[in-house]
């Protein structure tokens, strides 16, 4: 098999999430669509693409009070509306890809991810696998979504938790972090001007690292950038697979990340790699 | 657990499959969505939805040519666009069933079936009991889509397929077939006059039943009417469950199938118990 990548389109890059409105930006999922696009011409790799909710997920989750279980009719309402919403904002992701030429294919973590108290507890990564065999240009593409939860009825399930146990479990060899910041820094770059990229985390300085970063500012269901952390570290920490944090609404930053090795990487974002 | 229904909402009767357009008929599926909502009032029990794809799949498998295995880029390229076009049909039937009360969650088949040569190999209904259990009142909607395909790369997987294969697993009560003729005729009505509507099949009359019956006329790339009857002997030959052929464009059916018994039946469509 073709070495893996696994990209993860976080919500606050693809969709308003600074203004908590559900709307995907378009213009940006176009271009990010025909940078996938251009790189699978260049260079061979199989590819998996996770993208966020942002605000079409966290905010319905709020507003219907279903982020600790579905205890009620109303709140399975509620339930239902956040899968159909945040489904939309996959279907613009997909269609743009396909526009792009990209031969994606949709696939609900809802149907074969299981949580226990909002933590994994299985899923059948062959599914994944499955897919990636139909046919070597055929790219699935996952979502933050509400899944089934043993002791919660459903809860959420963030890409930024799926994208780390997909490069953990497929043996990916990039996983490649797109948000709206150019990597991992000091402290948080849009509060203190005094914060700075870090070029490279491993477990040398990753106690430190984590010290430093806060919390993301917007109401955010899943943890901000500390829990992306833990998130990698914890399925990464084995795996030969580089971790790299990037701002995905720089032109391009994506297309070089894909078809270039490590000092692009080091130039463009962070690195991270245990 | 509270007995299981499963409902079967036909191609012909969701969409304009008559003029062979992947359009759905959003009114009918609001009154259908209607008609599910008023009998989850009147009685208890547990519900699965299945809806096929009529235009919306077999048009797009012929065009792209895909019906027998994913072999190039442009098939891959067919596949991406066929799955993404079933989604959005799943998508009308879903919002319909939410507006209406519903606490419907859609369930991509291609995301947990797994198929051989066009046949069923393998599934997870683990994964539809626990979306059953999370709420009372949830409604997994799940649908004909393109699933992955051990030899063909993917491959159809009709929900005429899907709907035995879910009513077997999950040891369900009743099986609702809807479609747009009002049960299974000793001809084809809509060309023989003479045609007259078997009541009840068994396993007595089978045989002779299903050398009545032709395929359907129009372009279904997943049997007609033969191909469902043999599906339904398949499955639930050593079940309990009976199941209903009926038709779906008659007003309040669909309700009084859901909420009363075998007198009804048997007056409104054909009943088939093995």
């Amino acid at each position: 098999m073709r070495e893996l990548y696994i990209i993860k389109l976080g919500g606050s890059a693809i969709t308003e999430k600074e203004k908590n409105r559900p709307r995907a930006k378009v213009g940006v999922i176009r271009r990010i669509a025909g940078e996938i696009a251009k790189a699978r011409k260049k260079k061979q790799f199989s590819l998996v693409i996770v993208h966020g909710a942002g605000p079409f997920g966290h905010r319905l989750v709020a507003e219907h009070g279903i982020g600790d279980g579905i205890k009620t009719a109303k709140s399975a309402e509620g339930l239902a509306k956040t899968r159909q919403v945040v489904l939309e904002l996959n279907r613009v992701v997909v269609c743009e890809l396909i526009r792009a030429g990209v031969a994606a294919v949709s696939l609900q973590p809802g149907a074969f991810f299981v949580q226990k108290n909002k933590k994994v507890a299985g899923f059948d990564a062959s599914v994944v696998k499955k897919w990636l065999n139909a046919h070597n240009s055929v790219v699935p593409v996952l979502f933050g979504d509400m899944v089934p939860d043993s002791e919660l009825g459903a809860s959420v399930l963030s890409g930024d938790v799926i994208a780390p146990v997909l490069a953990r479990e497929l043996s990916a060899k990039k996983l490649l972090l797109g948000s709206d910041v150019d990597g991992i820094y000091t402290k948080d770059p849009k509060l203190h001007g005094s914060a700075e990229k870090i070029t490279e985390i491993n477990s040398g300085n990753f106690a430190s690292v984590v010290r430093g970063v806060g919390g993301s500012r917007a109401v955010d269901v899943t943890g901000g950038m500390r829990g992306k952390l833990f998130e990698l570290r914890n399925n990464l920490r084995r795996a030969k697979c580089e971790a790299i944090v990037f701002n995905l609404n720089k032109k391009n930053s994506l297309y070089r990340l894909l078809v270039h090795g490590r000092e692009e990487i080091l130039a463009i974002g962070t690195r991270i790699k245990f």
